[in-house]
């Protein structure tokens, strides 16, 4: 069997590009630009907790990688610097070089070195610990949002946890729809390019890792407001392909695991964030809108301007189950953690 | 049961001292000073891998950030900022305040902001970030070993190995060096200070966690060098204070989970550092010399000159055994992984 040192060689050292020291030594030595600070995230993944044991290795490589990468396009920052630690239950070399395939071609896509790591042996787990750069003072914050300000969100949350539905056996559709489920379930698409633009028109964002709701949550929580979210205006095409509406409603407003930004910007900056999406090709769809009182408060109307239960708004890992009614289990939560 | 946000909210946010955005948004916000390198590093530590599951979780606090200064440390960087992701299996809230509390007691003595992290339900597992600064350039690497210098090791190397062989029943010491191998094991104290000393003195520097041959073989190999060790020189407590010589050896040349530093340097720096060591109070202790031919072998001789088979030099945790003799369990090799 090689040695942990000989694994690391083997799979996980490769040249670096934008970095002073990479993997082999006690650390690594890199150094922001000028005027940038560093942006820095770090996500755990439980086999068993945030996906299946049988996962394809080479999708649970770009995850790994691709979850942290989408914290930081939530900061507005450009992924740079990524560290890996992780426990193995045994040395599958298949199963490692694939993972390594998936890590490195989510690395080699958003410019990322990976710097230096951990090896160790222990049930399967991957921690991967993300540094990026962002102008002084331009950060996306949670804190940001302003009453009077829109809501918006990017893409069509919901896919991922319709993914797993699907292959849990609990929902049925197109087959079409449901290939993009899959995608979104196990090679999300982080939104860097979304980030990046949004410095300057967004007043807060983060990514709906804990669902759309829940994620709204902290951001009104740490602004203080409140808001109003309109179903109506909601990106439709889960509500349409999925033939369970209630299923179809928990996964967009709750299923967590989605990579999409969510984000909210004063009126003036419409234009601006209109012309953003179409020069990137993302559909971005204003759901609502910030208001001043009951901070953290959060009304949901339906297409009649009814107010909704919004139930459970996400996935906790210690809290215990969703909402009454919601067949979703654990794994649906993907990398639904608190990212603190 | 509480959530995993008031988890963290209750056992790990706290004031920030020299951070842009600590605690609480997608990631977290900092800048090295002007002039100065980012070092960083990360280490998993496994109940069962790394611990023993019930280990008293206040040292465990102390330990999990404690091995992380100490990659640190043989950087010859000052910590600064740190991530904690952690996977619990259940919610103990005794239990996470005393692993808490010496996480931030180890915090509090290098003066650590603990800036993010992640919380998330799976076996337990503990993965520290650590990012310290270096003015650029100053680094300690493990390349820098040239033909001629001098081989140095700090304090009393063997300790935490000798301290669990006591816990296991292996070993009977005096009580007083019981005590100090029970401290070395349980409360590591990562020698920033030396680290920090031995910037433009040293000219490789590593931490002993993989054991010192094992550790010093890294130098070798990353250097291009070769290493001669005298065994009549190594600091002789942990010889001198157990009966069974062999056990003792052991411990001392291949125990791992030390935090000690080994640090090549030229002949002509043997004044400032022993006057750095004095100045600090820590023993440092001249143990060999580099050699320039055949990159990375190390020939350990005895008091009369004779070479002795060095054996296995440390501990891997997936090649399989140590050398054939040692008693020493996978748990004895502490944090001894690859640092990448």
């Amino acid at each position: 069997m090689p040695s942990e040192f000989a694994l690391i060689d083997r799979f996980f050292r490769r040249p670096v590009h934008h970095t002073i020291l990479g993997v082999g030594d006690d650390g690594a030595l890199l150094r922001p630009a000028p005027g940038m600070e560093l942006a820095i995230s770090t996500d755990m993944l439980v086999a068993g907790t945030h996906f299946l044991p049988d996962t394809d290795p080479e999708a649970l490589g770009w995850k790994t990688l691709a979850v942290n990468v989408s914290d930081l396009a939530a900061m507005g920052a450009q992924p740079r610097w990524a560290l890996l630690a992780l426990a193995l239950p045994e040395v599958d070399e298949a199963w490692l070089a694939a993972f390594a395939r998936g890590l490195f071609d989510c690395a080699d896509t958003f410019g990322i070195d990976l710097i230096g790591g951990d090896t160790t042996r222990g049930p399967l787990n991957l921690c991967v610990t993300l540094c990026g750069e962002v102008p002084a003072g331009q950060a996306l914050r949670r804190s940001g949002a302003r009453p009077g300000d829109d809501v918006w969100v990017s893409g069509q949350p919901g896919r991922a946890s319709l993914g797993l539905a699907c292959l849990q056996g609990r929902a049925r559709l197109a087959p079409a729809y449901e290939a993009d489920c899959l995608a979104a379930l196990h090679r999300p698409q982080p939104r860097v390019a979304l980030g990046l633009a949004l410095r300057g028109l967004a007043s807060a964002a983060i990514d709906i890792s804990d669902g759309l709701l829940a994620d709204l949550g902290h951001i009104l929580e740490q602004s203080g407001v409140s808001a109003t979210l309109h179903l109506a205006c909601m990106p439709g095409a889960a509500l349409a392909a999925c033939a369970d509406a209630q299923l179809a409603r928990d996964c967009l407003l709750a299923g967590g695991d989605d990579y999409e930004l969510l984000f909210t910007a004063p009126p003036t900056k419409r234009e601006s964030i209109e012309a953003a999406g179409s020069a990137m090709g993302i559909g971005l769809i204003r759901i609502g809108e910030i208001g001043g009182a009951g901070a953290g408060s959060l009304v949901l109307l339906d297409a009649r301007g009814q107010s909704l239960a919004p139930g459970r708004r996400g996935y906790d890992h210690f809290s215990g189950e969703r909402e009454a009614g919601s067949a979703l289990g654990v794994i649906a939560a993907g990398a639904a953690d608190e990212s603190r």
